[in-house]
């Protein structure tokens, strides 16, 4: 059985681009997960959704395990509009599609818009998995880099105008994480925000917003860049997973409403009705404002703990953005080889993520690395830093 | 802002062929549902599911809220590994998926196999979402009827060799629900499934069996038609939905582990941690082969108060397939047009769904409809039949 020969065209050129297999690194037992995008153990709520589970099944007892039917899943929804008015936009009902994390949610755009006659633009570095799903669809992808306040706009503009001079496509997708961004840790600047969604006008593109990270702030938050767009040019995707837990599954999509029924249309997982009621019933128990409070309280002394183990330990040749939100630290090492020292570091006990992972032209991601500091304890977090050190 | 601009060609195609909107017939509240493919709310484990998350969230605390990590993910594939064994193909770990229910699976199945040159053949009727999944990626849909012993295979081979004349290309997909169908209940026979692989051999094409009702049986369930294949040429598809609860949205393809692997490749909802881990630790709690005998007992005795209320309460002309397993009744009121006829039934309060969902060509579906045994009680199952002979 060859099954290549029963694959269309599309199909097989996205194999040939990115061939499928295990893409993270191995993590060795025992190594202190510097790596893992993962909240913190101590943060998941795990008792809190035990009781809201048994609520939810003693009161609806079999409703939310059929296909339709909980009441809860109206009231995620509510959930869910209460925050795009925190993130500084409202939207109605219609505007909202609930999906399967913020994956599907980049998947199911792609999949609407996006066919290998597409030019899509990416930050770099970027979300690794959004590079993995937009070369799924076209391998007309262009990389706009990035410096401490967020995607270098004026670059943009630059290629837009030297592409309509030569003739060539112009981009249909601008893909940003402009809140606290992954892997930088960067916010993109309120003038560069205007200044991409007035280029999104002259050259009629969209924008993909991943805002997986905009409430993690330890400050304040800057309102979505979606709260400054007034022509519905820009697909918000919100999430649950980093700031209540990944493993429920919980994203969505705001857009113009037309957009969202097209999504929902080729969305044909249906809903997880059981998933969604859970999620809601835990909603219930907890005030959100209070544990967004929390959370950024104690991701921001971890991440202080980090940086100031970074200063300690590490050479004075290596540099990083401070963040202010989020969970990641990007780390600089002038003249190193990330992907190579990996071995060592994992051999030495401590885990990071190599920048390639994160850039179209890995070669750019070779003297990076990204550092997260959500999932370890503070201690694991200075010593995992102290390991680093030693290799470097 | 016109969405439609953004649209690529095949996503504009299948916005045509298919325009999003709702589907299904609406059912008025208080209505006898007939209508619903749902399962006996009495035998939804809902609160042995309370004691399993329970166990779970204590057991394991964080581990099946992060991504990855729950040992309990791994139990539920072991199981899956278990059922196919019982449905007489032994398969390993990495010739199966899990995915958020059938419908995900066929959709990936689709997604990796077909495009616009594509043909897929399909049962005459079918199952309506598989219709909705085929009809985003193609136009080129055959239908071949349907008889008490499933597929008409016999029809499949003459097609095959009259567009093999006439060189026509040559159908990739042949879509399948084998053991007691939606919506018909019927089995195909074991002859046409030797002559349905035979011909996907002479005529290499790929067969996709969904065996969401296989294991729903009164008396003995057939081997799975993948039981038979010698060749890798079927995608089984297999689902919890009916035999625990559609609202855990646990769904899998077993086929050649080449195949798996790309079909992982473009899921890109990731897995979905808490469902498969809860679903799993509530596997632990039961006995599943007990389930399925207390199960099948009662949708046998449901489904013989509902052939009985047929026979007393509609006219002679009316014609039904006796099911011997499944959750559905397909019946013909010759001369009649059931949806129109739908609004009067309604209004007399029993909800069906028309036949013409079922068929590509929907005026075929004219004189059918489906009626579901699984989910009201013999009480409402009788009142809603007497009320359906009321109104003819």
């Amino acid at each position: 059985m060859k099954p290549e020969k029963f694959y269309p065209d599309t199909i097989k050129k996205a194999l040939q681009q990115d061939p499928p297999g295990e893409w993270m690194p191995y993590v060795p037992e025992g190594c202190i997960r510097l790596s893992s995008g993962y909240p913190d153990p101590a943060l998941v709520p795990s008792q809190q959704l035990k009781g809201a589970v048994s609520t939810l099944l003693d009161e609806e007892q079999d409703l939310p395990l059929h296909y339709i039917g909980s009441p809860r899943i109206d009231s995620l929804k509510a959930f869910i509009l209460a925050r795009q008015e925190e993130r500084g936009f409202p939207a109605k009902e219609e505007d909202v599609l609930i999906t399967s994390g913020a994956c599907q949610a980049i998947d199911l755009i792609a999949r609407i818009l996006l066919d290998e006659s597409s030019v899509v633009v990416v930050e770099a570095p970027t979300y690794m998995e959004a590079l993995e799903i937009f070369k799924n669809y076209t391998n007309q992808i262009i990389s706009i880099p990035i410096d401490k306040k967020g995607m270098q706009v004026e670059e943009l503009a630059k290629l837009l105008a030297t592409r309509q001079e030569q003739g060539l496509p112009k981009p249909k997708l601008v893909y940003t994480i402009p809140t606290f961004q992954n892997p930088t840790g960067t916010t993109m600047s309120v003038e560069r925000r205007m200044q991409l969604l007035a280029l999104a006008e002259q050259y009629d593109f969209l924008v993909l917003e991943d805002d997986a990270y905009g409430e993690l702030a330890f400050y304040q938050s800057p309102k979505a860049l979606k709260a400054l767009d007034q022509n519905e040019r820009v697909f918000y995707v919100g999430s649950l997973s980093k700031v209540v837990a990944p493993g429920m599954r919980i994203g969505w999509i705001s857009a113009a409403s037309e957009f969202i029924q097209t999504l929902s249309w080729f969305k044909k997982d249906l809903d997880h009705p059981f998933s969604h009621a859970s999620m809601s019933a835990l909603l219930e128990t907890i005030n959100y404002k209070d544990r967004l409070h929390q959370l950024n309280n104690r991701y921001q002394e971890k991440c202080q703990v980090m940086l100031k183990a970074l200063e300690t330990y590490l050479p004075d040749s290596v540099t990083w953005y401070i963040p202010k939100g989020g969970y990641f630290v990007w780390v600089r090492i002038p003249g190193s080889d990330t992907s190579k020292l990996l071995t060592k570091a994992s051999q030495a006990g401590v885990s990071y993520l190599p920048g390639e992972f994160f850039f179209m032209n890995q070669e750019e991601g070779k003297e990076y690395l990204r550092l997260s500091f959500s999932y370890e304890s503070e201690g694991q977090i200075e010593k995992g830093i102290k390991l680093l050190g030693s290799i470097l």
